[in-house]
């Protein structure tokens, strides 16, 4: 069995989170993901908390599974031409690498478009580059600011706040392989690739309008912005006798679901709460009254009650029980692996089930370089040519890094 | 011009937002949605907050852009085999129906596959059907509390939280988007459908896995889980003078250039701010200068100061203000549009720009059951079934709807 991208070949210039995401996904499909490190390596693997090893940080390990590392100092003046050679082998180019850079390194899209017009050239920016704002640096907080994230706590709380998440860069590698499929379809029907531009201030504005623009979508504004149910400051799980409960109970069914099993039937027939036009209207006085009512039994106890009631509920997780959540253990998505050179981990696995085949686990993450001198052979470079390429420093070899 | 997806046709069975998602997405890529709705219509219609008319609520509006919407009565016994009409015309099925469901009206994927060995049969479901958790009920906030979301807020503020969007349904809407379009290159391939299952709990477990999991990903943990500088309870817009800024200052570079920026270079050389190790293990302290150091000048002097420091830097936006930003309106992502039958409105536009061609603007979301006959006619019926359909009650045409 093998993913749908079996036999795609895709050459990563991307770094920290928004291009590794993408190129992630990419690798969970079943392309072979070359990802070209400078000598510094991708930020994430010092910035990216504490590892065993130099350079192996436990966020780098869980962004960059399946990939295979190459680490060339592109200022040297062989670096370039070995670049070419394995571009020449790929169907997709992923970089974040701003657009000046790009042109710089010669890895723009029309660069690479002339030499290879099969390629698929992916550039995730900040901000389209047919507008104002073009060029201008992009960070995960910057975008959410900018894009209308913080503002949805502000209409929330009263107060911007970011996701505590690197929430756009996440989302913007999600929408960049998801734009590289759908032009790999377009290259089976044309036989051309093609240049994707994916800005992440446009794709973020657009996630937080559809949400939240609600009646200001009609001018003049039917009303101030926003889903109310969802800007509720009382959105947030439960607090049960031992902890936290997501619940959720919004058709009529489910909250009167609800008022029977905290033993307040009498509420079915409240005028705030008996129907959801009452309980919108209401939003305010209903989730207040939820906050408070869960305090006197066990989470366990209410998942038995809400069971028993219909009313959808789940255990709240924090980021550490999720590693023993009995459904991720069952399913796979959380197990132990031995990492080839840092030794006994955590591994994250693929969510999503397709009947025509699924890639074979990936292999975890590599050290810096680990596979430049194969992937310099399967390029076509000999023996002697990779030495020499070693021995002058445009190609640095993992023994060599930290 | 046309976009990638361009003779291509999605029979859309879903509703609210994770299916809406994915189906808006695809109809931006130049497919042909036909978004098929009980009689009572998506539910987002009504719970979409206020409209100008009855089940036209502006999210609803803002989800549901470029499909045609027909409407069918299901329980009416000659219904059906009009489903099946339809569905043997299209490429792709999308549902977030509940697989049980799914299997008494006849569409689930084994059921779908039999007759149409072509079909691209993308379920989306709230827990994977391998696991403990399958069947359970899914909502947005339940996703969020299972999955570690609201955990992440907790981490960062001690408080369990959601993020106020409906991020897990959105973000797996995309997700659902992006691996139909990898199952369509494979049919290209192999000239077979599959079926796809797209499961919510996982993509979003995975998720905040693969952000936070950090020196957790080692066995024994290596130390709290979590990337501590996106927890931060600071990590936020910075006040100014008249609002909020959105900075992000994380470089050696960037960060003395915000010293110098507030005037006060010789933090450049407080042992605590002086490089990247040094504000990593005092983020508290950087984090709580930051937060105050603002407040002396207005967002746009800072702005233009900041620009001249090379520290990124980018003005905050509330939903609101996200109407009148320059570069949003310059690139046409917010633009003004005449509704068809609601008036004037605001559209929102397609972030990405793909070289090999787009589609054209997408007309705006319908009313319920406006392509009714239309399609039906394209599906082969006569003018006299179409006519019998709806004297019967299984076709139900906007006319008759509120």
């Amino acid at each position: 069995m093998s993913g749908p991208l079996a036999g795609l070949r895709v050459l990563d210039l991307s770094s920290v989170v928004v291009g590794p995401v993408c190129t992630g996904v990419l690798a969970e499909q079943g392309a072979e993901v070359i990802k070209l490190e400078s000598p510094d390596g991708d930020l994430l693997r010092k910035l990216g908390g504490k590892g065993r090893t130099p350079g192996m940080a436990g966020k780098f390990l869980n962004f960059n599974r399946g990939k295979r590392s190459i680490c060339l100092d592109l200022k040297h003046p062989r670096a370039k031409a070995v670049l070419a050679r394995i571009a020449a082998r790929c169907d997709i180019l992923v970089t974040n690498i701003r657009p000046d850079a790009q042109k710089r390194l010669g890895v723009d899209a029309a660069t690479m478009a002339e030499k290879l017009p099969r390629l698929i050239h992916c550039s995730i920016v900040g901000f389209r580059t047919d507008g104002p704002y073009a060029g201008k640096p992009a960070y995960d907080t910057v975008i959410q600011g900018v894009s209308g994230i913080a503002g949805c706590f502000e209409a929330s709380t009263g107060e911007p706040r970011y996701v505590p998440m690197l929430v756009a860069d996440h989302v913007c590698g999600l929408i960049a392989a998801q734009q590289i499929g759908f032009a790999l379809y377009r290259r089976e029907k044309t036989g051309r690739g093609e240049s994707l531009e994916i800005p992440m201030f446009e794709n973020m504005a657009a996630f937080v309008l559809q949400e939240h623009l609600g009646p200001m979508s009609f001018r003049p504004a039917l009303g101030p912005p926003g889903d109310q149910r969802v800007l509720s400051p009382e959105a947030r799980p439960l607090k049960t006798a031992d902890g936290f409960i997501a619940v959720s109970a919004n058709t009529d069914a489910q909250a009167h679901g609800f008022f029977r099993a905290i033993g307040r039937p009498e509420l079915i027939e409240d005028p705030r709460f008996a129907n959801v036009a009452a309980r919108t209207a209401h939003t305010r006085d209903y989730f207040a009254l939820r906050a408070t009512a869960l305090v006197g039994r066990t989470t366990a106890e209410w998942l038995e009650l809400f069971t028993r009631h219909d009313v959808p509920a789940m255990p709240y997780n924090t980021i550490e029980s999720l590693l023993t959540d009995p459904h991720l253990r069952a399913t796979g998505m959380v197990r132990e692996e031995e990492h080839p050179t840092e030794g006994a981990t955590f591994a994250i696995g693929a969510p999503n089930i397709l009947s025509g085949g699924m890639a074979p686990t990936l292999p975890a993450a590599q050290r810096l370089g680990a596979a430049g001198p194969d992937l310099l052979a399967e390029a076509g470079l000999s023996a002697q040519e990779i030495t020499d390429l070693a021995r002058d420093g445009a190609l640095i070899q993992p023994e060599e890094t930290t």
